[in-house]
């Protein structure tokens, strides 16, 4: 099994919600979008991240066991301190609820906010000096 | 704000056990790992998946305030149904947990199972007729 997410899902109680809050607000235009069931996102090259009713996400899931994550978060990274602080302002504009503002990390070299969407979804808005992406998508951290 | 996922982090109980299932079990290489804190692979071009450990990643988040999505799932695509077959029997093998295993979903085009790794993160394993990718990395659904 080679090391690739295809999809990102969530269980989301508002889809409606999602909806306004990254294609109204942000502006994303969705890959497919299927009113009451899902809303798709191509967010890497190859891997799309998806919105999906919760009732019908856990159906799909099996039912009975849902998720037994205790936390988890979106990165985005951007170039400069200053691009942090316009986009955790642009996402609080939209509907975002600020849950850390933007500060120093206890890691060190990297300035991060952290964001949840309308549905609980949280993103850490970053700017981390040890990132890079090569020309081929291969990333390094330091 | 570009629609870019740069990392995804998962909140982790068990930190070596999510290495003895994706570093020893599947034979992933990590991208770095720090013994205790955290582990990352590179998943999509530009996007790394990290565990994290659970106390530290809350510390990250601002502490007090738990992502509160109901369910979340990453999914790995596969060209073929006898692939999703062996590659479910694989993640069993080394410890994963089958929660629905392999069949048609409710949703057409699509045979799949869902499968927990030891911290409770589920994986969507799935053959799915509609998903294409483009040189580019540009998803197609249909």
């Amino acid at each position: 099994m080679e090391p690739q997410v295809s999809f990102l899902t969530f269980a989301t109680a508002d889809l409606d919600a999602a909806r306004a809050f990254y294609v109204a607000g942000l502006g994303w235009a969705p890959l497919l979008d299927v009113p009451g069931e899902i809303v798709f996102f191509q967010v890497a090259p190859g891997q799309v991240l998806g919105f999906f009713d919760a009732e019908k996400f856990a159906a799909d899931a099996g039912g009975a066991v849902p998720p037994a994550v205790s936390g988890v978060t979106l990165s985005h990274n951007l170039g400069s301190r200053a691009d942090v602080d316009s986009t955790v302002a642009l996402l609080e504009s939209v509907g975002g609820a600020v849950v850390r503002p933007p500060s120093e990390s206890a890691f060190g070299g990297i300035y991060n906010a952290h964001v949840r969407d309308p549905n609980g979804v949280v993103w850490e808005i970053a700017h981390n000096r040890s990132w890079s992406v090569a020309a081929d998508g291969t990333v390094s951290l330091g």
